[in-house]
């Protein structure tokens, strides 16, 4: 018990399932939980439980994806309303295509200001997880932030997990701050990634606070599969990219914050930073990766801001082994800082995030396959893209044996427009459109960026919609012929190219 | 000449024959002007006369579009290699539509970062309309300041253009500060509409001044076509709206700080408040047009800040009569500080812009007709739609004779994403579509917005993609079936709906 230093709490403390009960049917619920790290693992999954043999349906608001199967059982369970503003998980994904549940794909950086702006997501119970509580009954949280400050700000009552799997020096990396509603709203102060300006700890008013669970168990650890040659080949053209803008003078070699997304793609683009000739570099991003502290470790890296640590079992065991070495290093700040427009512009953040398709003219659709079924959501790849210094997008030419392009006529779903994109990359080659019209896009893009087997195909696309005219040529009838074809046939490739390919 | 108070410029000063000299063939210009305020009356006409007797291309950067027809001129005269960030002339559309100037289209806010990051952009000479000049050499802006600063900043030579057509007590509302390239970025720190934060002149070097030119052509006066039983409509469903957000608590009387686009809708929209209940109002916009300075003269209207002010003939002669009326409530930016994530997040600006089209999902187009052809650009509306408190889109729900629905299936070109826009509204009603997912915007959307002409048709296309599924449902093949029907056959009415309207 010597977690809870606040010792009216004590007599709180109760099973998961027992608080679990403080959540009625169609109760909304703001949860922690940042990619995995951090989320509720003992009451959130009992709700998920119960909605097995009573009418039990909540909407769910979390900082972004959870952990386990937590997502899984809920949407399993017909436990799920409505979902935002994020997910990864298979399950709840054909839910949400099947409309058994409604989804909000939000940026991360904007949920917290959008509770403050609208009732209809009235907080009506904080899930939130703790390494300690405060002498005043304060909330230290573990390996995320999220939303969870302005979640326990407007909850009705707060259910506090304790997990003691995490090393109690988990404290003191935390910088919490709620920001005040417009127009009272704050200048944020930060003027490096590792300026702190808030608290250790989430203020909660102690008589909000109707429940404390203990758990042990520990974050989900991360899967990430090895860098590939595709994933070795788009990280070095990243690199030589970000080189000769140091050779040519408009970086120096600590270049400025890094922000990267999640997934193999993205830790293989962060490795690649470890043998090259960049030194003394930050990150200031929302999600922390393996590659980071491999960074750390071999000195490339001074320090690393975000909003969660999400990482593999191996990657766990390293750095809460020997935790006081990273511990000054690290920040993690609720998701309306680290995806802050205000503070990702000042600090001029390299944005390096993954696509699932983009087009000849720069837009690029991060969540929708053909256009209607939701992958996971834009995360805050969006505040990244937008706001950055440097906007980089990457994906392979090419998947499933090749019957898909990643680069098509017209992307099926835009996520980020052709004014928010900078840099495209694919294991062909690296695309840099800034300060190009759209005609000049769509010639160094299909040039560099289009796996051989597509480039003719894409060439003729683009050239027969030029002689159409128009500022951004387009052929409106067949700009989503490739996916149709692929739906149709089970690939991309024409027939009329099919037998060209090199 | 007691408008130049620095005694070196005297023996600069030629005729704008002369200056124009010094724009060679190949040249980037960098000039001001924004939304045909405090542009370049004099040299900048005269490099489109040279074009049309010599080789000589440029490229034109500006603020925003242009007065008179400059634009027109340079595009009809082969001057222009290639125009950003913005235009409104119908000339220079069709030469950018038929590729004979290649158009950058660029968030106005971003401009200024983007020729701090590349080289391409190596200004030779910036052309820049003064009101006077400072004992230092400095130049005082007239009736806009957009990209000024960072064009004299960049540039290699200077051609200032002394317009003795505006009142010398113009001097004083403007608020320059230039901002450093990260990771030297300071804060911007803005508190409310009416914080000063720079100088009232921009600073040159006086050795790159290389001409000065004296000029008293007036501003091009501002054409708004008066407010009509469409603009009204919209307007009392924005007010009605934000009365709501007034009555339910979640904003006070004097609302926040509101931006408007420039045109008819917008101006009918900010005129209705006039006679709201909504007092002490504030604007932090980009373009002030003559309903500012009704709600000024109405008591209404406390403050305003923006990047230029274009008005009509009759508003100037009012202003410009009595200018220390206004001066006091008026200050002019940068349009990065007028634009910035950073400032329009913290005040919590009330965005209103007009569309072209928006489709059922919330996704808005503002830049082309038919997926292709350019209409004038994005402007500034997705500086404030991403950034600000409320992003509000507005237009008619149909126009030609009804031959148009501007409520499509599927927007032809992704400008603002459904991430980025919280109300839209025509004549027939608005949709609040925070907080819902794509299906419950969609029929919002369908009930609220759409012309009853076309509601049955757009409710089909709905129902059969949602039978589909998918968490956006989409029927890929005829997403711009209304598209082609229109370019096919004039309407997007459809064959077997064409006699089913009410
Ligand atoms: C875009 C994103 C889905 C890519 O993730 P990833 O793990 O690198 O991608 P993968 O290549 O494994 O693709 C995931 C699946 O989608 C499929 N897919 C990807 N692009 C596709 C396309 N254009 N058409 C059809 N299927 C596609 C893949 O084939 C794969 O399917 P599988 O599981 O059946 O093999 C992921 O990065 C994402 O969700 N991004 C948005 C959020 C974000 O950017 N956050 C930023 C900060 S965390
Ligand atoms: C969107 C925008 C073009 C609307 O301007 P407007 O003057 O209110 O619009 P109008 O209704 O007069 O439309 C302009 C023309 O485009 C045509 N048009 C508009 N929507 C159309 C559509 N969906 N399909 C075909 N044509 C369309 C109109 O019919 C009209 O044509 P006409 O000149 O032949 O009559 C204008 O607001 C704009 O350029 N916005 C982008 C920039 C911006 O928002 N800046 C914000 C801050 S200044």
């Amino acid at each position: 018990m010597h977690r809870i230093k606040y010792a009216p709490y004590k007599d709180k403390v109760q099973s998961a399932e027992k608080a679990s009960l403080l959540i009625k049917n169609h109760h909304i619920l703001g949860v922690s939980g940042f990619t995995k790290a951090g989320d509720s693992k003992a009451v959130l999954p009992k709700v998920a439980e119960r909605a097995l043999h009573e009418e039990l349906k909540v909407t769910v608001l979390s900082g972004a994806s959870l952990g386990y199967d937590t997502d899984a059982n809920l949407a399993k369970n017909g436990a799920l309303q409505k979902r935002m503003p994020f997910q990864a998980d298979a399950t709840l994904r054909k839910s949400i295509n099947n409309h058994e549940v409604l989804y909000v794909d939000q940026h991360l950086g904007q949920t917290a200001d959008m509770l403050q702006k609208i009732d209809s997501f009235k907080i009506d119970v904080a899930i939130i997880e703790a390494v300690s509580i405060t002498e005043d009954g304060y909330i230290v949280p573990t390996t995320s932030v999220g939303n969870s400050p302005i979640f326990v700000e407007k909850a009705d009552k707060v259910i506090i997990e304790v997990n003691t799997s995490f090393p109690e020096s988990l404290a003191g990396i935390h910088d919490i701050k709620l920001l005040k509603k417009q127009p009272h709203r704050e200048i944020i102060p930060i003027l490096n990634s590792d300026t702190r300006i808030g608290d250790s700890f989430i203020k909660v008013n102690p008589e909000k606070v109707a429940a404390i669970v203990y758990t042990e168990i520990p974050d989900s650890p991360a899967v990430i599969s090895a860098p590939d040659e595709k994933t070795e080949a788009i990280s070095k053209h990243i690199l030589s990219f970000l080189e000769k803008e140091v050779d040519e003078g408009r970086l120096t070699e600590s270049l400025l914050p890094l922000q990267a997304g999640i997934g193999k793609t993205a830790n293989a683009i962060l490795s690649g930073f470890t043998n090259s000739r960049f030194k003394n570099l930050t990150m200031y991003s929302e999600v922390l990766q393996d590659s980071t502290f491999d960074l750390i470790d071999s000195g490339k890296l001074l320090f690393a801001s975000a909003s969660s640590i999400t990482v593999t079992q191996s990657c766990s065991d390293k750095i809460f082994n020997d935790f006081e070495k990273y511990k000054s290093k690290l920040l993690l700040r609720p998701q309306n800082i680290s995806n802050a427009a205000e503070v990702i512009s000042r600090l001029g953040v390299i944005g390096i995030n993954t696509a699932i398709e983009f087009d000849i003219y720069g837009n690029v659709n991060s969540t929708h396959i053909t256009g209607t079924k939701m992958m996971n959501g834009i995360g805050g790849s969006g505040d990244f893209a937008r706001n950055g210094y440097l906007s980089i997008f990457a994906c392979p030419s090419m998947s499933k044996e090749g019957r898909i392009s990643h680069i098509v006529p017209m992307v099926s779903h835009t996520d980020h427009t052709e004014h928010d994109v900078d840099v495209l990359v694919t294991e062909q080659g690296l695309a840099d459109i800034r300060g190009l019209a759209p005609v000049e896009r769509a010639r160094v893009i299909i040039k560099n960026c289009v796996h051989p087997d597509y480039r003719e195909q894409l060439l003729q696309y683009f050239e027969e919609a030029y002689q159409l005219g128009g500022h951004t040529p387009h052929i409106l009838k067949n700009a989503f012929s490739w996916h149709e074809e692929f739906k149709a046939h089970g690939t991309m490739k024409m027939e009329t190219f099919a037998n060209t390919t090199v």
